[in-house]
């Protein structure tokens, strides 16, 4: 190319194009989960494997290696550097996999999740275990094609997070596992005596919860002219900042759980709506992984489950469902610690992060080689002893309940810093917003909030690395301080310690 | 290529890819009327694009044409010269047309779209004029590079019609508009002595009415398993052999045309899921356009509208929304001829053709720039009144009522080619069915009228050219003959000429 500015208008349209593909492909993935018919996969599968594989020739393509390395040297201004950045970074990824490597972990994943499907239903870890194996063995070998020099977990991790350094995450993992496992057991000695409310037995039809769920997102502010709500069997998010889906799914006997799932992802989306229009399609105009699961905590936790939302929100509650539950009663049920519980995803706030933990070390350990896939169950087992102190009575409850490892490993940490994260922009935005936020939320007036995480957060889009995104909009780098001041100061409070 | 079927099997690698890149637009385009929130309109318009635009890529990739001629003059088998023939057409067309236009093309018309809502809501013709005068330059300078010695017009009419000479589609058009004005002149004459049934005037809601309108299509033997049913603003069918899907609009006053536009799309879907799964990607697995039309009227007219389909019918639409109408009231209903409606897709089966004459007229002189794009209102309202005799209040309900604009222009005379083309298609039925069709269709038994058709029609997908396909399964090239006989015997005897 003639110019730096020729070569830089040149790779944006490129890395324009590879997002626009693969947007298309999450709107055909919406579709499967929510709208497609049956018998609809075996044509979806094909056109979603071609959409993968043009997508690919985009972003790994010799001009686009060619235009990266013209603009190596170059005058750039901090956006267009951002954006050379990620798209290096995505490049490099794409290019240095062969492609035989892509369609063999593809293949071997779909086939995979009926595997594991099976062996959960039966209960047959054996009949998983050699598929599980060489998941492994093929995810390994895709990081050391990214690269050679180093170990292939944290080759994984940073292709999830980048930016965060895997010692920081193990550090807030370390001082989590040190404060957690005293700080529960201590609630669950408190546990008989202060009795928290919980929901009544019952059933309420999906028709009824729906509605709920709508009010609950649309007091949020969730802006349904960009957005849609529907059902699917796991619940997710879907779009970009023009168009962005959420899903939950309803249990009869269970509200809270729906409703819960719902203001989770109406967190994600609030992410994409927040990022900025005129940069659609640019890194500039796209989320970060480690950054997005600290929006739908946010939602979820500091908005949903505070005293305040229910203070707000109990009429409208009991008016749907029929019930008379004071707002005291039911900030209690949303918050009731259930450690008895084995499921990770029906595990409570608290809990949950020793599941991610367990998960964690386990998935480190197992990539390694040094564990064994065999040894898989009893260890997991044991953890699960040594942290929430129930063993599971099979591996259906134990470790085939998630179906994530058949797509691969390190991204559960993702969970676990999401909630760390949202505790620290929660503080920072306490500490910086002249108002009451707790008022606010009482009030329904959730705009500030969600202003203040556009501003410092979902405005920049990638314009910064997560670790830097984080400094800026808090002051200070990643920290499990904030996070365990707000545990322990709120189920101390809940549970009279 | 070392061998004929390794470029034989490169070659058919690339037409699958380009055909499940197009079906993914096809999904991004039944979403974006279905299912999209509204604000959604200018990420989709640029994931179609960029879709369009790889798509592109591989049909009009320089491998492709090095295969082309590798099997230029090859020992080919019968299906693999077919599909070898569709993707020489496919690949030609698309090698001639700059990427650049394409991309163009495609942002226009999806921003049209909404647009034309927009302006058909507010009546307001002038706001969506040079959007509509854009289209039809970029059309025009798409036919040019196709083929620039030849007249736009007929380079567009052959990327929808390229095995119909547009010579036959003419003297077809010539032949119905002589005899059908003055038979439309004489059933209007006998119309009040006819004094044919009409529904009662009422309100049936959405709800009521589509579950009428599913129940319709189950009977004809619609497998949901492999389709949906929802409303959009205009009733479209889009998918594959694994999952085509359709759509209706519902007035409140009319059941019948909510109903009749569920069965012709239902038509449309029974052609697409009749196609062999196994060729699914190949051209041997997609239809003609040229033949869709014939499928769809098929059903609406030569099933839906006949005696015998009301004979069994008509209890189930007397349930359904509490009205007491007998078969031959329903008949009479649903074939009433209403030449003071303006609006085509709720026109009747015989003044519905008048409609498509005069857009067909309208579009080939806007086409050639003999007729200016501002004068389209005046002209339409003059043909309106010259051959149905009724004149538009609005544009609105004169030339913004179809939405067909948007994506181009030619495509319009395929909806009476359908309709010629269905009379013929059910008369070589019924000659060729060793059973009395409107006694299966009286008995709800419409399985072998769908099977003669996949034998006849869907199952050979694209492996002959539309007018030979045509001659195989009718014996006879298209001919305006069998629709002149069915229209001036079925209204003659409604009419009681």
């Amino acid at each position: 190319m003639s110019s730096t500015a020729d070569a830089y208008d040149d790779l944006l349209g490129r890395i324009e194009r590879y997002s626009y593909l693969r947007d298309a492909s999450m709107t055909l993935g919406w579709d499967q989960q929510v709208t497609m018919p049956e018998g609809g996969t075996p044509a979806r599968a094909r056109q979603t494997a071609a959409l993968s594989t043009v997508a690919h020739d985009v972003i790994a393509s010799e001009a686009v290696a060619d235009r990266l390395d013209e603009l190596a040297d170059a005058d750039l201004s901090g956006e267009q550097a951002a954006v050379v950045r990620e798209t290096r970074r995505q490049h490099e990824e794409a290019a240095r996999v062969p492609e035989e490597l892509v369609e063999e972990i593809s293949r071997t994943g779909a086939e995979a999740q009926e595997l594991w499907q099976t062996a959960k239903a039966e209960n047959d870890f054996e009949a998983f275990a050699p598929t599980l194996e060489r998941i492994r063995e093929l995810h390994v070998e895709r990081a050391e094609h990214v690269d050679q020099q180093r170990d292939p977990y944290r080759v994984m991790y940073e292709g999830y997070e980048p930016a965060l350094p895997l010692e920081l995450v193990e550090d807030v993992f370390d001082q989590l596992r040190e404060r957690l496992v005293p700080l529960i057991d201590e609630l669950l000695d408190a546990a008989d005596e202060a009795d928290l409310a919980g929901l009544p037995d019952g059933e309420w039809d999906e028709t009824t919860q729906m509605v709920l769920n709508r009010e609950a997102v649309e007091l949020l502010g969730y802006d349904f002219e960009r957005g849609r709500l529907d059902t699917s069997p796991h619940p997710f998010t879907s779009g970009n900042q023009f168009d962005c889906r959420i899903t939950t799914r309803v249990r009869p006997d269970d509200p809270l759980d729906a409703l819960t799932a719902t203001v989770h992802e109406y967190g994600h989306a609030s992410y994409q709506l927040g990022l900025p229009q005129a940069e659609y399609g640019t890194p500039l105009g796209r989320p970060h992984w480690e950054i997005h699961e600290s929006q739908s905590r946010f939602w979820e936790n500091h908005v949903g489950r505070t005293r305040a939302f229910w203070e707000l929100f109990a009429p409208t509650f009991n008016d749907h469902l029929g019930t008379e539950l004071s707002p005291g009663e039911l900030y209690e049920a949303a918050n009731r610690l259930t450690p008895e519980n084995l499921i990770r995803v029906e595990a409570d706030e608290l809990t949950y992060h020793m599941h991610v933990i367990l998960r964690t070390e386990i998935e480190r350990r197992f990539v390694s080689g040094e564990l064994g896939v065999e040894e898989i169950p009893s260890v997991w087992n044991d953890l699960m002893e040594e942290y929430l102190g129930v063993r599971p009575d099979s591996d259906a409850e134990g470790c085939l309940q998630d179906i994530h490892w058949t797509g691969g490993f390190a991204g559960f940490q993702s969970y676990t810093v999401g909630s760390v994260l949202a505790a620290q922009l929660d503080a920072a935005m306490r500490e910086d917003l002249d108002a009451d936020v707790d008022a606010l939320i009482r009030e329904g007036e959730f705009d500030p909030l969600r202003e203040w995480m556009t501003e410092h957060v979902h405005s920049h889009g990638k314009r910064y690395p997560a670790d830097e995104l984080i400094e800026r909009a808090t002051g200070e780098p990643l920290t499990a301080e904030y996070f365990l001041e707000y545990v322990e100061r709120k189920f101390g409070d809940l549970y009279g310690l």
